[in-house]
């Protein structure tokens, strides 16, 4: 599990970080609660405000796969929304009580087409968080080839 | 094995595309060929013109895992050049002989800076593109997670 640092906000000036405050409702949330389930249409990209997000996906009906757990205030998820096929690709928990900021992904679309320096930053950052994921991801798997190999020799 | 679909030209004018051609070296490229290798120092993004490549990542000193055959023109690869920490996160070597188009990381960079619209698009098709891949990696170490349940249940 890794504490993962995609922030949506990344390189943004007051006046930007001032319209997508403008677009965010404020969510607060309890312990176990569900933000969104793997599977699900993605409609909004979400930000960390204060407590802890699981993220989690199904390998089968009955297990669960951590993937990683969110701590930090502006950390980003459910990123799915803003790109085809907008589809959840991991579920959502609260881990803790805390506060969520949710963006819907066709009024934050809108202000990126507005503004396009803000749109331009905002592809960036997610270029940047989907290539450490993916990083991470790669090397989770080389782990598990790694086990398989010693496996098979021993 | 998948073969991925980025696509470093996606939504350009033909002004732009213009413009990447100008600043594109032209690589014949011979069977077996490495391209460049996972650890490197990354300095440039390819776009593959003609042949196949194939990416791969080393799980062991001796053992390479296979990711992915590039087929299609278009496809692009090393595209870790455009983002710190700037280190090729897999080796790429010809499969056939053929033709790849060759980037230079700075230049490419400078370009985009001076065409905001372009640097933009870009950074949307980067998005898009580690994003497909991180849920194809995804799904991959499902399988294996799937895998290891089955064998501790037998």
């Amino acid at each position: 599990m890794n504490s993962p640092s995609g922030h949506l906000f990344d390189g943004l000036d007051k006046a930007q970080i001032k319209k997508l405050e403008g677009i965010a409702k404020i969510m607060h949330v309890e312990k176990g609660q569900l933000i969104f389930k793997e599977g699900d249409e993605a409609l909004s990209v979400y930000v960390l405000e204060e407590g802890a997000v699981e993220l989690t996906t199904f390998v089968e009906k009955d297990f669960e796969l951590p993937i990683s757990i969110l701590r930090n205030r502006g950390d980003m998820f459910g990123s799915s929304a803003l790109l085809a096929p907008h589809v959840y690709s991991l579920s959502a928990r609260c881990a803790e009580k805390g506060i969520i900021l949710r963006f819907e992904s066709n009024t934050l679309k809108r202000v990126m087409s507005e503004d396009h320096s803000l749109g331009c930053k905002i592809m960036a950052n997610l270029a940047t968080y989907f290539f450490e994921r993916l990083r991470e991801t790669r090397q989770e798997l080389k782990i598990h080839f790694k086990t398989l190999l010693m496996s098979t020799r021993s």
